[in-house]
């Protein structure tokens, strides 16, 4: 997606020669022109899936949903990492490994909001190493209900999130593709 | 607003005596059409006042200011409560006292984000004590932005948010007050 490369190349930037700084427009300050054309662009993609709930994460990933969501008449449903006083004791729980935090955490989503009858897609910000999408696979699973593809802003082509994720039988659209980085610079696929 | 008093009739539960559990529509699922009204709302109310930026707090606040930042056609910044690898080290930064979890935690905005030629509404799902609006106008205080109002989703009208941020000389507007619960019913004002 062509408005999303020209993001990521006047305004990323590389730390530590493997991190992408995007928080000038994806995941701290958020670009809601932008995330408007990404959700025209999901809804392109997977027009001839069925899909009545849009799944995220807490919390980079919420801003992207709740604007693609409009672009299915669709609720959204976030996962939680941290958990408030007044959550469910009904969830659904997957284990996730944080490779940047190196330990294990738990998402939850509440069982009332994951039906058998839902066709969901799952949005967030990055993929990696896929650990948390397949953690919201896990969950949407556990509930009974079709995952019909996961769409992400930005995917680390050179991880291996994309085949773990192919692997469960789901489709994965990513709007910017990364090969790697060169000298400080992003290299798309 | 009647669509969201409906809403917190219909599908809202009290917990405890006190807790108001909205997790259906506001702070776990997302009832994007309703955000979409709120929006509308909020750009009502705040009609006459310059606003460039939207800010709000993770996790609660981000799918409402998405919404909402539509019809102020501005970029949201939302504040962390829980800072990652790639968080820039200058930010602003305040204490919140959480009443839930009988704690302090920081809140952090990249300074970058805050200007001091912004005109900022600030948006949140819950006002309660105001302890985590007061945070957000401390921090756009430090980067020298003016506050020109907060927009509050559902506000515990019986508690002193709106008095303690009123008392800074910012507006409050909210678009559901609750008076107070009775026999597992909400009051409204």
């Amino acid at each position: 997606m062509q408005l999303l490369k020209e993001k990521i190349m006047d305004e990323g930037a590389v730390i530590d020669g493997n991190i992408l700084k995007v928080d000038s427009f994806l995941n701290h300050q958020m670009d809601i022109q932008l995330f408007n054309a990404m959700g025209k662009e999901f809804k392109k993609r997977f027009k001839n899936k069925e899909i009545n709930k849009i799944v995220t994460i807490e919390s980079s990933g919420i801003g992207i949903a709740c604007i693609t969501a409009q672009y299915f008449d669709a609720p959204v449903v976030f996962a939680k990492k941290h958990v408030g006083a007044n959550m469910s004791l009904h969830v659904y729980e997957a284990k996730v490994y944080s490779f940047t935090k190196k330990q294990y955490y738990t998402i939850k989503v509440s069982k009332e909001f994951i039906k058998s009858s839902d066709k969901i897609l799952i949005i967030d910000d990055f993929l990696a190493n896929g650990n948390a999408a397949k953690g919201l696979i896990e969950i949407c699973n556990q509930g009974g209900a079709k995952v019909q593809g996961v769409g992400i802003a930005i995917e680390k082509g050179f991880q291996n999130g994309r085949k773990s994720i192919e692997a469960l039988g789901v489709r994965v659209e990513s709007l910017g593709i990364i090969e790697g980085f060169s000298e400080g610079k992003v290299i798309f696929k």
